[in-house]
């Protein structure tokens, strides 16, 4: 039995945590282990400690696949672990630590390996890893964009779909994201710093700066239309389950403001929820976008409602093409119907790159 | 709310459909429209329709990885739609043909492809599918046996795990299982049929012969021990789940037992038992075998108990190395710890050829 909280997180982000590959196994012994949400790190620490011991030793005997796999799982649970734990901020700074080194450490052993990079901008580095797909290159390339509590290790499902279909991609953390946010904090131009990343994109051989694309999910998704929009060297962007601006600070679920307070280095929400109002908009941006453009969105969206994705897509007036998917039974992010909704997003970006 | 036929094959299988690649979030829909187990088959027949329509979709869009990965998620629908669906025997036999079809139409659409091959034996024809990895062959290459209700199209995913480690995959149906039933029933020598594939194995310069395993996972784990037993062609077997001889007939789960003579094609459940308990015994046959075994087992196993598989592993003195794993936690085939023990297995196979 599940408080409240505990509850409410896994009815909105269960789907999400199986389409971004925990096993649907794994999450019913972790969550056998929760009763109240002070329980929710140790139980996905647990799973990740598991998996790490497990990976370990697989590479110990040369089973590189396997502990690539299994340092990768690891991570992905110490993801979870630290989602949404804003109210232990020490536990969450331990668990987003490890998530990256385990990621780290399942990187070169990922088929194909992830390559790290890190871009200098101001007086701080942007962590990122890119991926390559087997055969000649050039090759197609998308830019991953985690958003209020996902990171670059979190799209590795997403990359292996896109990797299978022949695309390269790129993701690494921004302002208020993983690694990022113990330098930068959640800043109003996240779009600087992607097009920092893709300024170092244009150094590899590896990426047709021809056929450029940039996708990004819930937050991540603002940031995708925010990126694509100033930086036109992208052909083509995907919003998924974005928000346009932040007006309905007060209708969002309690543990989302917190994070979002805890992202922008803001202690006191009123204060958060100002800076917030101005950093989070896009408005006199919308209409830059020149490229093509996708926006889904889940009618049952219960974080923020489909009226964000239908002023996305209205507003880009100057798209070569818009096209906009509103799924009548999809929840946040269409997390729940991850199986169809994911493949054919991959699909998408794909001819249109 | 489900029926008492429904809970106990769920809680026995649902782990094992993970594994097999049904998405978690399909299965929580499919079993929500399921009251009473006459449902069951509609419920999975719904789903894979869904997917039938989706990757005719995708294909007539030339999204031919989608189309591939969903006309395999329709087949394995149809896989487990007429998954123990003994008592509708119509129903159960378009269900086969259905899932058959299916797979085939996914079979060039698949990454690496699967390529269709039949073999002659006796006045029918064994029909197959061999995998082979990207890159420089000769590979080492697994035979996959499926057991009482696994057939050919529903070791995907482990065909996966091997393609990723180098290895070539070869599956087919033998007597009892999926097309071939509809031509021979369950019958004692097994082994023949195996033998005959690889027969045809030796013709494809793509496997090489001297790194040949086979696995075999429940009954096929029987069928896996015998075949290399056999075949000194072999040189690494793994039962999986396997079971030694059936004289624990009477305290196998009903559905079992109807299954079993089903497929041996007896109605009289007396005379199936009194046919079985001669057509299934690995005496004489195990010290037979020269390669190295792995025999993996659930100590939960509420099929059939690992004394079955201790027995196998007792009994194969003549195997160049024996490895027995007996899962404390492990259920039939230890489906419940999928994410670990599947790998695991891969990796022993890997090695062993």
């Amino acid at each position: 039995v599940h408080d409240e909280i505990t509850k409410a997180v896994l009815a909105v982000h269960a789907g999400r945590m199986v389409g971004d590959g925990v096993h649907s196994l794994d999450i019913e012994q972790i969550t056998s282990r929760i009763e109240t949400w002070d329980d929710w790190y140790a139980a996905w620490a647990h799973m990740g400690d598991k998996y790490e011991a497990l990976a370990d030793s697989a590479l110990e005997h040369g089973r590189r696949i396997t502990a690539g796999e299994f340092y990768w799982q690891a991570s992905i649970c110490y993801q979870y672990a630290q989602f949404l734990f804003v109210h232990q901020p020490e536990l969450r700074e331990d668990g987003q630590r490890k998530k990256e080194s385990l990621y780290r450490q399942s990187a070169p052993l990922l088929v194909p390996p992830a390559e790290r990079f890190e871009v200098s901008i101001d007086d701080v580095k942007i962590p990122g890893f890119l991926r390559v797909p087997d055969g000649q290159g050039p090759f197609r390339t998308a830019v991953l964009l985690g958003g209020l509590e996902s990171t670059k290790e979190e799209s590795h499902q997403f990359e292996n779909m896109l990797l299978k279909r022949g695309v390269a991609t790129c993701t690494f953390d921004g302002p208020g994201q993983g690694e990022m946010f113990f330098d930068v904090p959640l800043q109003p131009d996240f779009e600087r710093y992607t097009s920092a990343v893709v300024d170092w994109l244009e150094t590899r051989p590896a990426v047709d700066m021809q056929r450029l694309g940039v996708l990004g999910r819930s937050l991540g998704g603002y940031y995708a239309v925010r990126s694509a929009a100033t930086d036109h060297r992208f052909n083509a962007c995907v919003a998924w389950g974005a928000v346009y601006e932040l007006s309905l600070w007060d209708r969002l679920p309690e543990l989302t403001r917190k994070t979002f307070c805890y992202v922008s280095g803001k202690n006191d929400e009123q204060v958060a929820k100002r800076y917030l109002l101005e950093a989070i908009d896009l408005s006199r941006v919308t209409d830059h976008l020149r490229g093509a453009l996708l926006v889904v969105h889940g009618a049952l969206d219960d974080v923020w409602p489909p009226s964000e994705a239908q002023r996305i897509h209205d507003e880009a007036t100057n798209a070569s093409t818009r096209d906009l998917w509103i799924e009548p039974n999809g929840n946040h992010c269409c997390h729940n119907l991850s199986p169809v909704i994911r493949p054919a997003m991959a699909d998408w970006l794909t001819q249109h790159l």
